[in-house]
């Protein structure tokens, strides 16, 4: 008999989900309808800041497959089409379209619900003036595009200092725009420690961006026209031709509480290891709606990143489709840069090595991207937790230039196999001067990790 | 009681190990003598390419610690002076100082062979004539250096395509040399399966490089003044106003043998894991004078790498010293690069793993360095080998341009880790657009591989 699955939000983790259901069971064996409720269908959200930047120059290109082409390949992809009610025991949800206004129930045997995060708009006065963007969205994209073609001044200011904020500061640097980031955080990239953070918040100086750490927004300020034209901190005011959200998101997940489906402590839903959702064999999730299992601290968390949810559909896809994969979790791995800094991270922070329990130590060194006599060669630092006795890699964090921000993979690597920094120590990575110093920077942190181990003893 | 440590060769592993001997223990408790032939100690062989070449400008950037640094850490080192004999029932080695030819016995309680290296120079007509050139030593690119400054044309061929041959290439490019690569593989770099040396052999021809293989020297031909005028093989003869010859190299072990200790079937000497000569308490051997076991095959290896050689003096200086380090062995990282193109591999090649009594499937894959609508992006190539019906990852090799070459180290921690295929799919690596697609070209290649692991079971 034929199958029905509904997906539920057509961006990287319900799309991957569906194709890759779709490269395992023929229309003839597996219906799919897919319901989108905004414009575009798998596009890179993470592309944008760049997009906005200038340095990609369509939005199209952002577009990894377009409706037509996931038509093409027999899927049912329903645009402006929001699923607005999940009725789990009647095995059933009911649409809305957007431009009619029209509602329909259709039934599933199976569904994916990758309905994706919303970002954190708080509640402050202004905060919905015109002028004040956010860039979730190619929509928002196109409208601060947009806005910026008509600004009349040159001053952006950046609220918020985590990825998405340090990435609009550079885009609007390309822009040629005064840019001020508005942080309230110790320092910068709190996913960093604050000592890391500190070299962030000094590089973006180094690059003329005005860097306000401590400080709490408490309205944005509007003039006359009531457009924007400040943001206010308890302190001070900071003028701004255009106002720029990157306060990150939440998972998107108000069908799925209200269908009563299993949401963790970060409000995302909670899955098995082949996302399925807890308890219902026929449901599955991925994405930026869901949590995700920390495999160094052992505890679930929220990390809206399209890599994550490529992967999720991709094991969603393999189950519905009537394979077996699972995603086993992450370690936390992110990586970013404003101009020409990189920063990267990976596993636990201090916060969250003391959160979970563990006692930890650390070491902190520089070093340099190449051989030290080779040109291009640029500083590099590394922080290692390790655990305290065992020796456990808990977390590495690098702040550098060219060559820094990929090298956190050789940590990710090693927190997966649960590598002890003293096995850290004798790694076969790649040398030639060109590449690395003889002892590659990370290796140079565990050297200094395992005698700080030692003393921990 | 004050002990004495001998140690035989000046340059990384030997002087690694006496610094981290000294650090552990001071004067007053281990005497220090080490002997070197040569002019030079601590020095980066690998950067001679990049010195020859001209981006690295002064040969004393390649020191990274001169004799005099040594001598002030209470090191005896005996520059010009070669140990010719080991008597190990004696527990002492005979010195000949090269100047006065002068020799003398010294006696050690702990010893340690640090021998290197020495250049496979094959028997032929004319290998010795002026402006045939290896470079192994800093003497060896000073002499080159000097030629170059002398040479009347600009045509330079180079003997051998392995990684001192292609960066003996690119050196010559830099310096405006018309510049034949001579191989008698069917490919160059034969460190890499065939199929991945044709990328190489097409990127260097892209290059202006003329790639001659499947090509034995027969001789070096000589002008009437006994200079080097040309490379002969069995069906051409190249022209040449200086050839270098980038050949490899064998383990330096003739004291070794004389002496009695245990060699491989690779020429180098034998250890324990703790860098102990097997059978022998009281002497460590490190460096490009021993084989090493590769963690993928279960066999021994020999591999000159300063890499390698740093760790193994760090080991062996631990445990002359009193502490404990082991070195478990390597899986066949290595890295180069050619101008812009960038060449990389680790574990095993196809020849190896049937070597090994392993069978295995490929996949290769295309992808590229970051995002495809990221400014910079590039092509990148890359082959995995995977055990069959196990899916355990057995090798790596990476064909691209900027970011390929390091992108091995994520396969060589999984190698390290024993990961299957299967489990690098999952693997949380660092994504961003200007750093990686949104499934990192490695993890395409490890979803192809778990295909082909799927179809051989």
């Amino acid at each position: 008999m034929r199958e029905r699955l509904v997906v539920i939000g057509a961006d990287a983790a319900g799309m991957s989900a569906a194709s890759q259901a779709r490269r395992l069971r023929g229309a003839g064996e597996l219906e799919i309808v897919a319901f989108e409720r905004g414009n575009f269908t798998s596009f890179s959200a993470c592309g944008i800041p760049y997009w906005v930047g200038g340095e990609v120059e369509d939005r199209d290109l952002l577009i990894a497959r377009t409706a037509e082409e996931h038509r093409a390949r027999d899927i049912d992809l329903r645009m402006r089409t929001e699923v607005v009610e999940i009725d789990v025991a009647g095995g059933r949800v009911r649409a809305r379209e957007a431009d009619s206004g029209a509602e329909y129930w259709t039934s599933y045997d199976k569904l994916v619900i990758a309905t994706g995060a919303r970002p954190i708009r708080p509640g402050l006065p202004g905060m919905d003036a015109p002028g004040v963007h956010g860039v979730q969205t190619l929509d928002d994209g196109q409208a601060l595009i947009d806005a910026l073609a008509r600004a009349r001044g040159r001053r952006a200011v950046v609220v918020g200092a985590g990825y998405i904020g340090v990435e609009m500061a550079e885009a609007m640097i390309h822009r040629g725009y005064e840019v001020t980031v508005v942080n309230r955080g110790s320092e910068p990239m709190s996913t960093l420690d604050a000592d890391m953070g500190r070299l962030v918040h000094e590089a973006m100086e180094g690059l003329g961006i005005t860097m306000v750490d401590d400080a709490e927004v408490t309205a944005i300020r509007t003039g006359e026209d009531g457009r924007a034209r400040a943001v206010a901190t308890k302190d001070a005011e900071y003028p701004a031709d255009v106002v720029i959200l990157g306060i990150g998101v939440r998972p998107e997940t108000g069908l799925a509480r209200a269908a009563g489906l299993p949401l963790g402590g970060h409000g995302g839903l909670l899955t098995d290891l082949a996302m399925r959702v807890r308890g219902h064999g026929n449901i599955w999730a991925g994405g930026d709606c869901v949590e995700v299992l920390d495999l160094v601290s052992g505890q679930e968390r929220h990390i809206p990143l399209g890599t994550h949810a490529n992967k999720h559909g991709q094991v969603i896809g393999t189950n519905v489709g009537g394979g077996y994969a699972t995603f086993p979790g992450v370690v936390g791995t992110a990586v970013s840069k404003v101009c020409d800094l990189e920063i990267a991270r990976t596993g636990l922070r201090e916060k969250d090595a003391r959160r979970a329990g563990l006692e930890y130590v650390t070491a902190t060194i520089e070093s340099t991207s190449r051989a030290g006599y080779y040109p291009g060669a640029t500083p590099m630092t590394v922080k290692m937790l390790a655990e305290r006795r065992t020796g456990r890699l808990l977390g590495v964090q690098i702040v550098g230039r060219e060559g820094a921000g990929k090298r956190v993979d050789i940590a990710a690597v090693a927190l997966t196999a649960g590598m002890t920094v003293e096995q850290m120590t004798a790694l076969d990575l790649g040398y030639a001067p060109p590449f690395s110093p003889v002892w590659d920077p990370v290796l140079v942190a565990a050297r200094k990790a395992v005698r700080a181990v030692g003393q921990s003893a």
